[in-house]
C-alpha cells in the first residue's frame, strides 16, 4: 500500500505552490537582500502590504500578480485571518508565492502568525530575513544600536498594541540606561511611553532620534530628549511610520560629515593618523 | 580668500578616498544586501575579520587588495586601534575601502568604534547595514523574534566582555518572560548567564534555541530549557561562534516542513482552506 501512497504525495506536492515570507527591509531597494531581490524577480504572486515601497514594487517582473493586502476598504485593513487564506490559496493553485513584508519577517509585522498558518496548512514556506528599520535607520544616522560604554545591550519593543489594550510593559526594566531602546510604530504612544519611563527613572535628557520613512529619499529625522520629545515630534509635524531611539548612544549622531564636538575630542589621534598615512 | 580655500578642500577631497563600513550578514552570500553586493564588487581594498564568510570573500574582485584583520598573530587579534590606522591609512591613499564585518556593523562588533575614529580623521565614512544572527537563525529555523501573545519584546544581549570583566547586566530586567533574549557571543558565559536568569525567576523550563554557524552549509543547532542548556551544548559538541535564542516562541521551533503538534491544533481551519483553495 505505500506505493500508491508515495506516488499520491508526489503529485499533490507538485500542484502545490511554495510561499517565501520576504522581508523588504526598510524602504531603499538596495537594502533588499539578494535573496529577496531574487525571490522577487522569480514570482508568480506577490502579496504585499503599505509598507512595502513602490521602488521595490516596481523591480517585480509584469507578469507577476500583485495583491495588495494593506489597501483599506473604508478605513480597515485587510484581517489577518483573510491574508493567510490568501496565501494558503494561492500555494494551492500551485503558484510561487512571495509574501513581501516591510522589515524582516520575525520582528514584528505578525509574520509568524502566517508561517504558522501555512504550516498547519502543510504549505511549505520559506522565511528570509530582512534588514529592520533600526538598523536601516541605525545605518542612516550614523548611530549606532551598540557601543562599548554606553549600550551593552538593544531592545525593540513595539508602540502600537490591540485596539482597547494598554501598552503591557516592565517599564522598569525598560528604563535601563545601558539599553538602547528602539520603539517601532511609536507614534501612538510616544506621549505614554515617555512619561513611563521617566517616571521609572530614566532621565529627561536622555537623546532620542525620532525617524519617519527611514532609508528612503523623503526620509526626515529629529533629535530631542526624552523631557521633549513629543513636543518637538509633534512641531516638526512628522508622519508616517516613525521609529524612536533613545539611549546614549544618540549622542553619537551626526549631522554632517565630520561631528565638530567629535573632531575636537578626537583631533590628536586623528592628526597622528593623516601623518601615519603620508608617511 | 574664500576660493584658494576651496579649491584646497576640492584637491584634498579628490584625493582622500572613501570608507564603507558594510555588514557582510550571517554568512550565506545570498543574505548579503544589493548594497552591500555592488561595494564588494567595486571595492578596491577590503579589510575583513574571521566572521565573514569565505563564500562571500570570494565575490570581491581578484584585483581588490585583502586585508584579514582577524587573523591572529600569536592567539592575539588585531587591536581596534590598528584596525582603526590601517581603514584611515588606506582612505588616505584615496582608495575605496570595504571594511566587512559579520552581520551588522552597528549591532556589537565595535563598528561604530571604527565610524568615530574615521570620522574624528576626516574620512567620509557610509554604513550599510546587514542582516544580523539573530535574524539569519529565526529565519533559518522557523523561530520568529516576536509573536503575538508569546513575546512583545526581543532584546539582544553580547555574553562577550572585555577580559577580567564580569558580565554586567541587570538580571532581573533580562529574566522579563514576555521579552525574547538573543545572547551573542555567549559561548564562554552560558553557564553564568543561565544560572543568573534562573536565579531572577525566569523558569528552567524556558525553551533555548542554540545555533552555531547560522545560516551556512554547516549549521548545527539544538533545542533544549534554560536547566539544561549548557549540559546540551556541551554534550552536542557545538563549536564556533554560538547564538542562543531564549523564551516562548523557541517553542514554535519546527524541525521538519510541517510541524505534527501545530498539525493537530490547527488541522480543521487549515482543511477548510484547503477546500477552500479548490473550490
Amino acid at each position: 500500500m505505500s506505493i500508491p501512497m508515495s506516488r499520491a504525495a508526489a503529485t499533490s506536492d507538485r500542484t502545490i505552490g511554495k510561499v517565501f515570507l520576504v522581508g523588504a527591509g526598510p524602504g531603499d531597494p538596495e537594502l533588499l537582500t539578494m535573496k529577496a531581490a531574487r525571490l522577487i524577480a522569480e514570482a508568480e504572486v506577490i502579496v504585499h502590504d503599505r509598507l512595502v515601497s513602490a521602488d521595490i514594487l516596481a523591480t517585480a517582473p509584469a507578469s507577476a500578480e500583485r495583491i495588495d493586502v494593506g489597501k483599506r476598504a473604508g478605513n480597515h485593513p485587510v484581517p489577518q485571518e483573510e491574508i493567510n487564506e490568501i496565501l494558503i490559496r494561492q500555494a494551492m493553485r500551485g503558484r510561487t508565492v512571495v509574501r513581501l513584508k516591510g522589515g524582516d519577517p520575525f520582528i514584528f509585522g505578525r509574520g509568524s502568525e502566517e508561517a504558522l498558518a501555512l504550516r498547519a496548512a502543510g504549505i511549505r514556506c520559506d522565511v528570509v530575513p530582512g534588514i529592520t528599520a533600526a538598523q536601516g535607520c541605525a545605518a542612516a544616522t550614523g548611530v549606532p544600536l551598540t557601543h562599548r560604554g554606553l549600550a551593552n545591550s538593544v531592545r525593540f519593543i513595539t508602540g502600537h498594541c490591540r485596539a482597547d489594550t494598554p501598552l503591557e510593559f516592565d517599564w522598569s526594566a525598560l528604563a535601563d540606561p545601558a539599553t538602547t531602546l528602539v520603539i517601532y510604530m511609536g507614534a501612538a504612544n510616544i506621549a505614554e511611553i515617555s512619561d513611563q519611563l521617566r517616571r521609572h527613572g530614566m532621565p529627561g535628557t536622555t537623546p532620542v532620534l525620532a525617524i519617519a520613512n527611514g532609508t528612503m529619499r523623503h526620509e526626515r529625522r529629529i533629535v530631542s530628549q526624552l523631557a521633549g520629545i513629543v513636543r518637538d515630534v509633534s512641531a516638526a509635524r512628522l508622519d508616517g511610520p516613525l521609529l524612536f531611539i533613545i539611549g546614549e548612544v544618540v549622542s553619537l549622531y551626526a549631522s554632517g560629515e565630520v561631528c565638530p564636538a567629535l573632531q575636537s575630542i578626537m583631533s590628536a589621534p586623528g592628526r597622528q593618523l593623516r601623518e601615519l598615512a603620508h608617511a
